[in-house]
């Protein structure tokens, strides 16, 4: 499962939940599995290069979840383990067509205080990603990392709602910014994606990707568009972390190449699709964990030649 | 405006509705237009082959109409004109975000009669577009036209809803059957998209595509699957047509190559995205039609450009 990386390998550095998920859709129940964004980013980026992983626990935190994690090779140094509390839980449910996500429980236990700090011996990260933490902590972040990383950014429409402030002030500060078509229409208050991804990035990123799920991504870089569809999927299992294994592989293949031009980017978002349709094929990270490296490749290739004119 | 065509030129023979629209949108009136399936299929068309139109109108068609047509070249010898009766009118309202669109007059007119007949010197096309007209007229059209033949059929939710067996009947008679995602959704009972284009592959028709609107269209072809993003449109003004446009391009360039092969329905595809685009860019007919090929051949490669990996 885990891939051997050159000894130079620029690492990618993660921030964000871990979780325990229980989640039910139409046909089946997860029972309680590994979840998080920084889980699936991790594990995603870990296919590319070394991943660090920043994040809290409690301690009812499975071993075997830990084991999860390590067997991809993810340095677990920022994991922080707080023996006085549990574990982030959420439970969920999707409807028929996965269109919508009841919130059954939220529980956040120890990630309710989360503090990110990156250890001295990450100080040399120079891809990062910030998983949708809140745009405070986002900064707290920033605050840490060397001049001249390349930061990415994820966020969620709650943010957007209650702290908005925060993460205008964030977006100057962030190199990459990924959010989904929803978010992208509400930042911008355009519901037309093409004005809502140029608006974007005049708040400040130099790079915006929109996600639009099933119907695959667009990139809004300096050098130009880019449009990706999503990987054919014929058996959608649960969507849960799709958005996060797609940042996590861009991230990693972006650290892996040490390269952000528009070249770049567009190889990187047809492995963050990959990955991300590796995920959404089971519940949790059961899939994407399994894939190896050469299922990734194989999917990259189809997307490059099921998309050529 | 009109292109010419070689001599040799294989022409597109395009079966349906000639309309005058009046259409609302949140921020502007059309006033009385031209219109109709038919009328934006072979605008389209006619920028890659001559194009041939079987349509009926009614005395009060406008000159004005007509010779916007003939401006691209279009054949109107099979263009019945009714002088007792009044051209199909229409008119809707689209809502803020052009997702709902409020019929508020179909008057059918001499359209409710329509009685599709090719004629003789029309017996020489092989490259056949059923517009959206009922399944049980489409089938009257596939009656005349020569075997060998390649015939594209578009259709319309109602028709899934009133007409399926007559539906039913005619998949196996079409060889490229083009519809949109609710309409794949409705026919197949699939919401996965992918599963949905297999399936109604499997009803009859050799080639499936489906249109996604801004989310692009894909491909299902014995050779392979495709899948193309929208080209990015930032204004839209009004949708109408885009789909008659799309599939007016399709049959047009697959006519021009005469081919039907996998790489030639993916050009085609680029081409029919160029043409649709260009479409909503205003109300009717109009930027279509004052665009030239050039504009078209533009937009083509920077379609190209925009979804290389």
């Amino acid at each position: 499962m885990s891939t051997t990386h050159p000894r130079a390998a620029r690492p990618a550095l993660i921030i964000g939940s871990v979780a325990i998920d229980r989640i039910a859709t139409s046909v089946a129940e997860s029972g309680d599995i590994l979840g998080g964004a920084a889980t699936y980013a991790s594990i995603a980026a870990s296919y590319f290069v070394p991943a660090r992983l920043v994040g809290v626990v409690g301690a009812d935190f499975p071993k075997r979840f830990m084991q999860r994690l390590r067997r991809h090779g993810v340095d677990l140094g920022g994991l922080q383990v707080d023996p006085a509390g549990k574990t982030f839980f959420w439970s969920g449910r999707y409807g028929e067509n996965f269109d919508r996500c009841e919130n059954l429980v939220t529980d956040l236990n120890v990630f309710e205080k989360f503090s990110p700090v990156i250890p001295p011996e990450y100080s040399d990260s120079r891809y990062v990603m910030l998983g949708a933490i809140t745009p405070a902590l986002q900064h707290q972040v920033v605050d840490q990392v060397a001049m001249g990383s390349f930061v990415l950014a994820d966020t969620r429409g709650l943010w957007i709602q209650v702290a908005r402030p925060d993460l205008e002030r964030l977006l100057p500060r962030v190199d990459l910014f990924v959010l989904n078509e929803d978010e992208a229409s509400e930042l911008s208050g355009e519901r037309n994606l093409i004005v809502a991804g140029r608006y974007i990035r005049r708040m400040g990123p130099r790079i915006v990707i929109v996600k639009k799920g099933s119907h695959g991504s667009l990139l809004f870089h300096p050098d130009g568009f880019f449009a990706l569809p999503a990987y054919p999927v014929s058996r959608l299992v649960d969507p849960t972390g799709a958005g996060d294994s797609y940042a996590g592989a861009l991230i990693g293949y972006l650290a892996s190449v040490n390269r952000t031009d528009f070249a770049a980017l567009r190889k990187a978002i047809a492995y963050a699709t990959a990955c991300a349709s590796l995920t959404v094929e089971s519940f949790g990270v059961n899939r994407l964990s399994m894939a190896g490296r050469e299922t990734i490749d194989l999917r990259y290739r189809e997307l490059v030649k099921m998309t050529r004119i």
